[in-house]
């Protein structure tokens, strides 16, 4: 049986993560591609830390898969799909199956519908899968529809998210509105010209799963406060009481047979004490709840990433999105087994 | 397109809720089977208080299922596949599709091999689907299934669930020991012939699911004591303070590749403010955690039995359990639509 190959599409944080696990997993690591000055044309283990890997870096996606014919590409470059369509065109275009972490590749059928129903029709004419995967996988979608099917009836499905401003640069608290004071977050948010949230494309997935129907999709966003005098990290600097440490977006879609589905994603300065959050509650018959404590939201990221190879190489082709995947399971065994073997 | 036509198997306080649920859904209630000289002859409806159903409770399953052919039969009945096998066999031999809550049947390879062999071999020679499942299938082995599916590699893993000896009688509480000291405790304890606990039903499951090869198997059972004066309802008296409030079972298995699998269920009396809770650990890398609170498991248990019904009509013939069913999802509509329909 012979084993999976991958081409490592980015070379930054994420993908020197992904790349140790797709290692550990028995993954042969046969290309790998950036767009970096400085890291083309190094050994890939070299930029990863890694140790030698025999793996040019190229900045030629078209030469690399030709050559290489792989299995995946796992792709850890940008969040958006106006900047994501690059790369996943890249792949489709060449048959390769691809994982991104691009964040609105989740779900991007209503927020970006053009270019991924041109992805789609590329990969399925090619063969490829198109699946975008990370923290949000199962995180926000998987495991809150999986809680969905305990409930009788449903009337609503609330979640909250949150991101720590500190684990970015100053550029992030500056977007972020870090320090600002109220009224001047009010009139930035007033004139604010801002993508759609990754929020939407949570509730995307989640209603699009149900079968329900939308009908009305808005987004708010409110600041978030510094209970007392806080210091941040990415500022630098402190912040006082009552001033502006990031805000939280509120995605609510509506239904036509009544459920409601929100999210709130707080990008925001932590307290010393606090985590990533993963929290959802179902209203209903009966009342759910579920918790994941403090989530290390970028390992899940690079975990579901890697982990979701097999099930994206045996997918249908086309941009096929996670609440159309089967449940998510643990590799104990090498990545192959899950595909050419009886795993 | 027509309705699932369904035949509840045992007329007690779980089936009254689920009769309710299968209504709700659009199920055609067809038939209903119970033993008890009080219930037998009278209308389904009558004896679960849902209004005039136009289903004559019967003592005959023979009977009824080839007078009625339903496409499944929802069993309500008891715990362990000794008891269970009765019913299971009923519906196999008629090619009935099944969905029991007897815990035992969550995964009963293991534990009672030869009677869930032999209900297998008769279910796949008619072409039925016999299931175990209820609370324990998502909130014990398909929700922890996918948070170990965001781990790269699983040191450990650990359940801790609860029930309340309260929500039962003075015979339950007996069985639990409540109101013993230690050493009387200690003493039932070394003399107690007691079945396998379910606990082992759930790690069975989950060790099954990896792929992963068991080792050893233990039980081990621990007291729980009175943290003050307390009083229990079941007894209709007082504990002190460091008596037995009842008891918690720890099953562990062990893996030849490595990791642990533990679970704890503890059923003692419970504190004014404590409800059934279920809490899982994942160590390794990364650490992963999750909690739902306070569980209402009687109702989780009646919707997973009832949501649970389209795929067990469309799984493969045998005794198919839940680690090998799809993702259990939330029934927006009713049930036949994803059996006959494109939902």
């Amino acid at each position: 049986m012979r084993k999976i190959k991958a081409v490592v599409y980015g070379v930054g944080a994420m993908n020197t993560i992904a790349t140790r696990m797709l290692l550990d997993k028995g993954v042969e690591i046969v290309g790998a591609l950036s767009r970096s000055e400085a890291k083309v044309g190094k050994d890939l283990g070299a930029v990863t830390g890694l140790g030698e890997l025999g793996v040019t870096i190229s900045n030629d996606p078209a030469e690399v898969f030709k050559r290489t014919t792989p299995d995946v590409a796992v792709i850890a470059v940008n969040s958006y799909m106006a900047d994501a369509v690059e790369q996943l065109r890249a792949c489709a275009e060449h048959g390769v199956n691809a994982v991104t972490l691009s964040e609105e590749a989740l779900y991007p059928w209503k927020t970006s519908p053009e270019i991924t129903e041109e992805l789609d029709a590329i990969a399925k004419r090619t063969g490829a899968t198109l699946t975008g995967t990370g923290h949000q996988d199962v995180y926000w979608v998987n495991i809150v529809t999986m809680m969905m099917g305990t409930a009788h009836k449903i009337d609503s499905v609330t979640g909250r998210a949150s991101w720590n401003v500190d684990d970015f640069g100053p550029e992030v608290a500056g977007d972020q509105q870090v320090g600002s004071s109220v009224t001047e977050f009010d009139k930035w948010l007033k004139s604010a010209s801002r993508p759609p949230t990754f929020g939407r494309n949570v509730l995307d997935a989640l209603v699009a799963h149900t079968g329900l129907t939308p009908t009305k999709i808005t987004t708010t966003t409110r600041p978030d406060l510094a209970p007392s005098r806080m210091y941040s990290k990415a500022l630098q600097a402190e912040v006082e009481e009552g001033a502006v440490i990031g805000f939280t977006d509120v995605d609510e879609i509506r239904t036509e047979e009544g459920p409601v589905f929100t999210f709130e994603m707080s990008g925001r300065v932590y307290m010393p004490e606090e985590g990533d959050i993963n929290q959802w509650d179902i209203a209903g018959e009966p009342e759910l709840t579920l918790s994941n404590g403090t989530v290390p939201t970028q390992i899940t990221t690079c975990t579901q990433l890697v982990n979701r190879i097999p099930d994206v190489i045996k997918a249908e082709p086309g941009f096929v999105t996670v609440e159309k995947l089967p449940a998510l399971r643990y590799r104990a065994f090498p990545l192959h087994e899950y595909v050419w073997g009886t795993r």
